[in-house]
C-alpha cells in the first residue's frame, strides 16, 4: 500500500459534510484499505468558521474555499454545498488545479453537467455524482455501468422521500394534502418551505440526471415536464383505491416506442398496488428500471439524510482516489446517442378523469363522443349521482398527452359538464 | 474513438452464451460507443459444433477452447461454462495469456475465487463476474463501489428464483411442497433435477460471494451454514401467517455484534410481511442490505435466465474493456478484514418451534423449564389440544443456535413431548 496519503478537501460541513469528515476519521483503516492508500481530509471549507465541528481539527477549517481547491495539492474535492454557485466555479477550479470531484449536488449537475463533464474530461479529472440522485441508493453507478451492455426503455423513480412521506400518509390515514403535509414539516421530513419538494423541482432535476445517463443522451432541466402534488386530494386516493392502484409522485423517464426519442416528466400518478413502488412507504425512494436484457430492476433505500448521503458520497471518494493511483479515470459523461427529448405532449399513457355531470340522460352519450372525437379510447366509465349532481369516472386507454389535453378542453365546453375534478395519468401497468 | 477492436473470446454457447452473443451483434454500435472501441467476437467454443446457431459466424465455432484461450490475440475471455472444471483452467490459462476474463460461474467463484483473483492480479488482469449472483441485479458492483466507503452489517437475500417460485406458491395456494414443486418443474422454473436449489447449493454459493465482498474476508464455501427447504410444510405456513409472517429461503451474511467475525448461512426462515423482502414473488430475486450509513437497501430483479444474465456478463464485458483501453484494472479481491467465520452455533436469531405434546397439566411448565435451563427466553407460547393430543408453539427471544439447539435435543428426550414438528428461524425484525 502507498503511505503517502490522498488529499481530500470538503466543500460544506453540514448534514452531510460533517458525516462525510466524521466516517473519513473513524473509518480511516478501512478506506486505506479499500483504496491502497491512506486518504487525509486537508482543508474544510465552511461559511461559519466559528461554529464547533466535533471531530474536525479546527486548524483546517477555512472560509476561503476557492484558495482550497486551488492549492494544488488536493487529489479530491468533495463538494457538499448545493446550490448553483459558488459550487459551479468551485469544482470547475477544482478541475483545473488537479483534483478530482466528487458531488452530491443534483441541482448543479441537472443544469450544468454536461458542462462539467466537459471541464473533466478536458483536465483528465472525474466527476461523480451518486449521492446527486436517490441519496444512498445505488443508481448512478448500476445505470452507468452495471448496465452499459443493455438498452434501457424506461425508469420510474419515487425520488423524492418528502413527498412520498405525505402520500404515504395520505394512503394511509385518509388525511388531505395540507394535514399530511403539516405532519411531515412536524417530524422533519419537510422543509419550511416545501416548495422544491412538493411542486416537483427536486424530483425533476433527478429525473434529468437519471435520463440523461440512461439514454446516453443530453437531457436539460427545461426538458423534463413538472407538476407537483399539492393538488392530490383525499377524494383522489379513494379513486386510486377503487382501481387497485396507490398514488405516488413519479420521475418517469421513457424511450419511445419506436427507439427515436425520449421523455422525461414528473408528475403525481396511479400505480397499481402489485407494482413494487406501491409499496415504498414513508420517506424510502425506490427506482424502477425497465431493460430489454435485464428486465425489471428496482433499487430501494433511504432517499436522503446525512449519513446515506454520505455513504454514496465516500463510495465515489473511494472510486475516485483507486482511478486517481491507478492513472486511470472512470467513465464520464456517455451522451453519444443524442436522442431528441419530446414534448409532454408526445408522451403516451392512461388517465384517470373524474367528472362532475349533470344527472340526466345523454350525458355519457356525450362525454363518449367527445372522447372519440378526440381519438382517445375508453377502457371504462363508472357513473354514479344523486339529486341532480352525478360524477363520471373514466379510464382511458392509451393516448397521448396532447389528445388527452384536447379531449379535457372540449369536455369543459360542454354545458353539462359542471367541472373537471381530477385529471390523473395511470402508470406501472 | 479506436477503430481496431477488442477481441472477445466466448466460452459456452448456450442460454446466456448465445444472448451475450446476440446482443453483441445486434447492439454492436451502442457497446462501442459505450466502450470507446468496437468489440469483436472472436472465437465461440463449444461442446457441440454441429449445433446451428443463429446469428453466429460458423467459422468461429471451435471444440478447442484451450487453443482459443492461448490465442493471444483475446482481450476478453467470457466465461459462461459453469461448473468447476474446465472452466478454472480455462481462465487461469486466459490470464496467462494476456486476457480479462469476465465469469457467470457463481460455483467456481464460490470455491476458487481467492485463486481466480490471484492469477489475475499476478497477470495484472481482470476478473469480473456480476452474472454470477442474482442474475441482471447489480449487485456485485454496488457491494464492492457503491458501499466502498461504508461498514455493511448484513445482507439478507432471496438469491434463488426457483425456490423463491416454489415458496410463493405455497404461500399463495396453500399447496404443499410436492405440489408447488411438480408446478415449477413444469412451468420450467425447477429443473429435472432440483436438488442445487432446493437443498440450498445454488444459495449457498452465492452467500458464500456475497459475504466475501460485504466483509472484505475471504469466505469458502464449507463455511456457508446449508439448509434446504423440502421440510418446509403448508402447516409452516399457517404457523407464519399467524405471526404476520410468510416463508422465504435466504442467504444471510451477518457482521456479529461485537464485529469481531461474520457468519454466513443459507435456510428457509420466517420474515415478517411489512418486510421489504417478503414482497418478492414469484422467481424474482432481492437481495436487502444493512450498512452502518446508508442503512437499508434493496436490490431487485430477475436472478437467472439468458437474457437478464447476458445483462449482467455485457455489463462487465463493457467495463473490462474500459479498463483495457485505459491501461487499467478494476477493484480486485479484497479481503484485508480477514475476519473468522463463525459456525452456525454462534449465530443469534429468534426461533419458531412447534411442538407435539401430551395434553396433560404440567406439560408447559416442563417444556418452559427446559427453555430456561439451556438460557433461551420465551417471547410467546401457544398452546392448543383435543383428543389428547396437544400442540405448544414457541417463539423465542434471540438465543444462539448452538442453544438452541441444546434445548430442542433436551426437549425431545422429555416424555411428554411426542415429536418436534416443526423449528423455523424468525428474521428481518
Amino acid at each position: 500500500m502507498r503511505t503517502r496519503p490522498l488529499k481530500v478537501a470538503l466543500l460544506g460541513c453540514g448534514v452531510v459534510g460533517s458525516e462525510v469528515a466524521r466516517i473519513m476519521t473513524t473509518h480511516a483503516a478501512d478506506l486505506a484499505a479499500r483504496i491502497g492508500a491512506p486518504v487525509e481530509l486537508a482543508g474544510v471549507a465552511v461559511r461559519r468558521p466559528d461554529k464547533v465541528r466535533e471531530g474536525i481539527d479546527p486548524a483546517l477549517v477555512t472560509t476561503d474555499a476557492t484558495a482550497l481547491v486551488k492549492r494544488g495539492d488536493i487529489d479530491v474535492v468533495v463538494e457538499v454545498i448545493g446550490g448553483i454557485e459558488p459550487a459551479r466555479t468551485l469544482i470547475t477550479t477544482a478541475f483545473a488545479h488537479g483534483a478530482s470531484v466528487v458531488s452530491a449536488n443534483k441541482a448543479l449537475i441537472a443544469q450544468d453537467g454536461a458542462a462539467l463533464h466537459a471541464a473533466a474530461d478536458e483536465h483528465g479529472k472525474d466527476l461523480y455524482y451518486e449521492a446527486a440522485v436517490a441519496g444512498a441508493i445505488p443508481l448512478i453507478r448500476p445505470l452507468r455501468e452495471s448496465l452499459a451492455g443493455d438498452k434501457v426503455n424506461r425508469v420510474l423513480g419515487i425520488v423524492n422521500g418528502t413527498t412520498n412521506f405525505i402520500l404515504d400518509a395520505m394512503d394511509t390515514t385518509g388525511a388531505g394534502y395540507q394535514e399530511a403535509l403539516d405532519e411531515a414539516t412536524a417530524l422533519g421530513y419537510a422543509e419550511a418551505d416545501p416548495t422544491a419538494d412538493v411542486e416537483g423541482f427536486d424530483a425533476a432535476a433527478k429525473a434529468a440526471i437519471l435520463a440523461g445517463i440512461a439514454f446516453h443522451t443530453r437531457v436539460r432541466l427545461d426538458d423534463v415536464y413538472r407538476e407537483g402534488m399539492t393538488e392530490v386530494t383525499a377524494a383522489d386516493f379513494a379513486s386510486a383505491k377503487e382501481m387497485g392502484c396507490t398514488i405516488k409522485l413519479l420521475a418517469i423517464c421513457e424511450r419511445a416506442a419506436d427507439g427515436g426519442s425520449v421523455t422525461a416528466r414528473v408528475h403525481p400518478a396511479m400505480i397499481p398496488l402489485s407494482h413494487p413502488l406501491a409499496g415504498v412507504r414513508e420517506a424510502y425512494n425506490a427506482v424502477f428500471v425497465e431493460s430489454e436484457a435485464a428486465g425489471q430492476l428496482m433499487f430501494y433505500g433511504p432517499g436522503a439524510g446525512g449519513s446515506p448521503t454520505a455513504s454514496a458520497v465516500l463510495g465515489d471518494l473511494v472510486a475516485v482516489c483507486r482511478n486517481r493511483l491507478g492513472g486511470a479515470t472512470g467513465p464520464g459523461e456517455s451522451a453519444y446517442a443524442a436522442l431528441p427529448v419530446s414534448p409532454m405532449g408526445d408522451v403516451v399513457t392512461r388517465y384517470h378523469i373524474s367528472l362532475d355531470v349533470a344527472d340526466k340522460p345523454g350525458v355519457l352519450a356525450q362525454v363518449a363522443t367527445v372522447f372519440a372525437e378526440h381519438g382517445v379510447s375508453i377502457d371504462t366509465v363508472r357513473q354514479s349521482g344523486k339529486d341532480g349532481e352525478a360524477s363520471l369516472v373514466v379510464v382511458t386507454h392509451r393516448a397521448s398527452d396532447a389528445a388527452l389535453g384536447g379531449t379535457v378542453e372540449a369536455l369543459r365546453k360542454l354545458d353539462t359538464v359542471r367541472g373537471v375534478a381530477s385529471i390523473m395519468r395511470v402508470e406501472g401497468e
